[in-house]
């Protein structure tokens, strides 16, 4: 399988105020914005954002030089600490500011169970599953136009049956079953933004996460893309499970998002582990050897799935070393600087995956291209249009 | 937990042609019919009904000295081995001889992967799905009346990824997805006999299927019970399992059958057999001590079923030991002598179970009884009426 499914042939004409072709104009043509969502979890852009502080200039720098979207934490406990006090004006900041910066935001989650507000667990079933809508309601709502994406509903696999903690969520789940409950917060995000692009997430691959999906999209849930989580922490998955895992999950004919990518650059955790959040280790250090493997696992992750035709996004789900469970998991260590996985994304999208011609317009005015899906700046002699090149209709600029 | 909700407080009152209440009438009102189903494998009556073999006069008349309900076998590459020619006519006499015993019949299954006919395979899916309703239709409407409880699909789980040997219904399921599958299969059947009972069935009591009926439900599948498979070959599941499964396959708050239980009085069959048809042996004997675990185990589990509310069937598989897998499986030996299992649970339902009493009605001509529900014949100078006992409806009789 290739890659031409990712590209696009133009043909662009050039006309002059008369209507007539502009011949031997010479052009650079550019791709400057992907249509495949390259991500990243861009939890830093908060603070810096919001609190200007220096440090993570550039650390944010060098994340919107490879990434065209990213992920903002919208976790009910975090999100809304004290009831009726949503933390709004820092994550529109930010999302406002990514948005400038032409980077796809994705909020997450709108309800899960874990980092859910404790102070939910103080009202009966009927009031949280109120309270639940209301809070997409609001923030759905809320954040219309700045952020048009949101993973709806996080692990539902597990939701009901998740019996570390009490939870409000895992009540209501327990309560209307998981099929019930993922109808009623898809349609609410639905009604509040039709437009938006609604996900369901989850970790769990297996023939579960099918039948889940499968029944949902009987009973009528706007799901717009299956979301796939894949934290490795303890180990590359391998091919043959990537291709189960595409195989088995492209059967809905729906778009998939890797949503929650994770390959390391230091010691694996032990396959004993069954929550990952259970591995709390002291020093979790990046080592040499473990930069190579990581960016070659990446490498081999990320080409197979921009072949993939269903595959539309894949987020690796931390920048920088240590941000979850204390991780070598960033494509930029604790200091900022970029580790091998860095410069060979880097490499990906901006080159290999990239266009960038120079062309002179024929006896017609005309230029042929063939280039990667995607937002294109066509520069020279006057001329500075932008583009989105996403189908072979051809295009016409007068000059 | 009790079984008070298996039986039902009724008034009866006896009156003469002239409405008086008639007094000092003495009655014997006794439990004729379970409303509880009863079931066993019902395979042996075909042979006997149809070709009179003496030997199974002994085997059917034990069967139904117990049963009140039975399961038909209707796979469909047995059930119409060449195309076009089904068993019809022996299977409808054998269900008919079972109704005029009064016992309930089930036909299994309307659409399964194993034991399918090989003929469909010539033909493409769309093909296949239409003859797949065309046969729910035929049999279906064709035993309306005389058997209106269907296994309508069996063992959806792992259906699409069955990978044993092709077959016309994995190719299907594969195709339209679980849920589409069941959906259609069960609204043909629905559509052909709207008041017959539809099961979904399965051997996996695992989240798989608990996540499947919870799609299937909100996806608008009109499925009347829950069937539960429990061949427990490898030894009995034990009280925490079985709590375990009735607990989490009633949070949909329907009825629920155990359709297929197999407890055996022989040696077990090792843990690490994942599919039990793997397990070939040349010859399972029945032991002494196997048949008094056997005998308690069918006790137990019985005991705790008939406590739970929404259990309304259980159905043990084999009654004949050897019946499938060769295995000392039955409720009487290879030679149709009767083990203790037998005499245990024939105790159960036609004496600690069953009601009989002989009353003698007041100067309102008035009997109060309390018994289990189900169908009842009272007798006595001159009467002899049968009447269905399922509420606590007063009941009036003209004598």
């Amino acid at each position: 399988m290739g890659i031409e499914h990712r590209k696009v042939k133009k043909q662009i004409t050039f006309l002059d105020a008369l209507g007539n072709p502009v011949e031997g104009k010479r052009l650079n043509i550019k791709l400057i914005n992907h249509s495949f969502l390259f991500g990243c979890g861009a939890f830093e852009f908060i603070p810096y954002v919001n609190n200007g502080i220096d440090e993570l200039k550039q650390l944010t720098d060098s994340w919107l030089d490879i990434f065209n979207y990213g992920t903002l934490p919208f976790y009910w406990g975090m999100y809304e600490t004290e009831e009726g006090k949503p933390n709004k004006d820092a994550l529109l900041k930010t999302a406002q500011f990514l948005k400038g910066k032409n980077v796809k935001v994705k909020g997450h989650p709108l309800c899960w169970h874990t980092a859910c507000a404790d102070w939910l667990m103080k009202y009966d079933n009927e009031t949280i599953m109120r309270k639940q809508l209301e809070r997409i309601d609001r923030d759905v709502t809320g954040f219309k136009g700045v952020i048009d994406m949101w993973d709806v509903i996080n692990e539902v696999v597990i939701m009901p049956i998740f019996d570390k903690y009490d939870n409000a969520i895992t009540r209501i789940c327990k309560d209307k079953g998981r099929v019930r409950l993922i109808k009623e917060v898809f349609e609410k995000a639905h009604e509040c933004n039709p437009e938006a692009t609604l996900l369901l997430n989850d970790f769990n691959t297996s023939i579960n996460y099918e039948i889940l999906i499968d029944g949902c999209l009987n009973a009528g849930v706007p799901i717009s893309a299956i979301g796939i989580q894949s934290h490795q922490h303890q180990g590359f998955w391998g091919m043959e499970k990537l291709e189960e895992v595409l195989e088995r999950f492209s059967s809905f004919g729906l778009p998939i998002h890797f949503t929650e990518n994770t390959l390391i650059s230091g010691d694996l955790m032990p396959g004993h582990i069954v929550d990952l959040n259970d591995w709390q280790v002291e020093d979790w250090p990046t080592t040499p050897e473990g930069e190579e493997r990581q960016a070659k696992e990446i490498e081999t992750m990320y080409r197979r799935l921009f072949e993939h035709p269903l595959v539309e996004a894949i987020t690796t789900w931390d920048f920088r070393d240590g941000a979850w469970l204390g991780a070598p998991s960033g494509f930029v260590r604790k200091d900022n600087s970029l580790k091998p996985s860095y410069n060979m994304l880097k490499k990906l999208v901006k080159e290999e995956w990239s266009t960038e011609v120079t062309v002179t317009t024929d006896s017609n005015g005309c230029v042929d291209l063939e280039g990667f899906k995607g937002e294109y700046l066509i520069e020279g002699e006057g001329v500075s249009e932008k583009s989105e090149f996403t189908d072979s209709e051809p295009l016409k600029i007068s000059v």
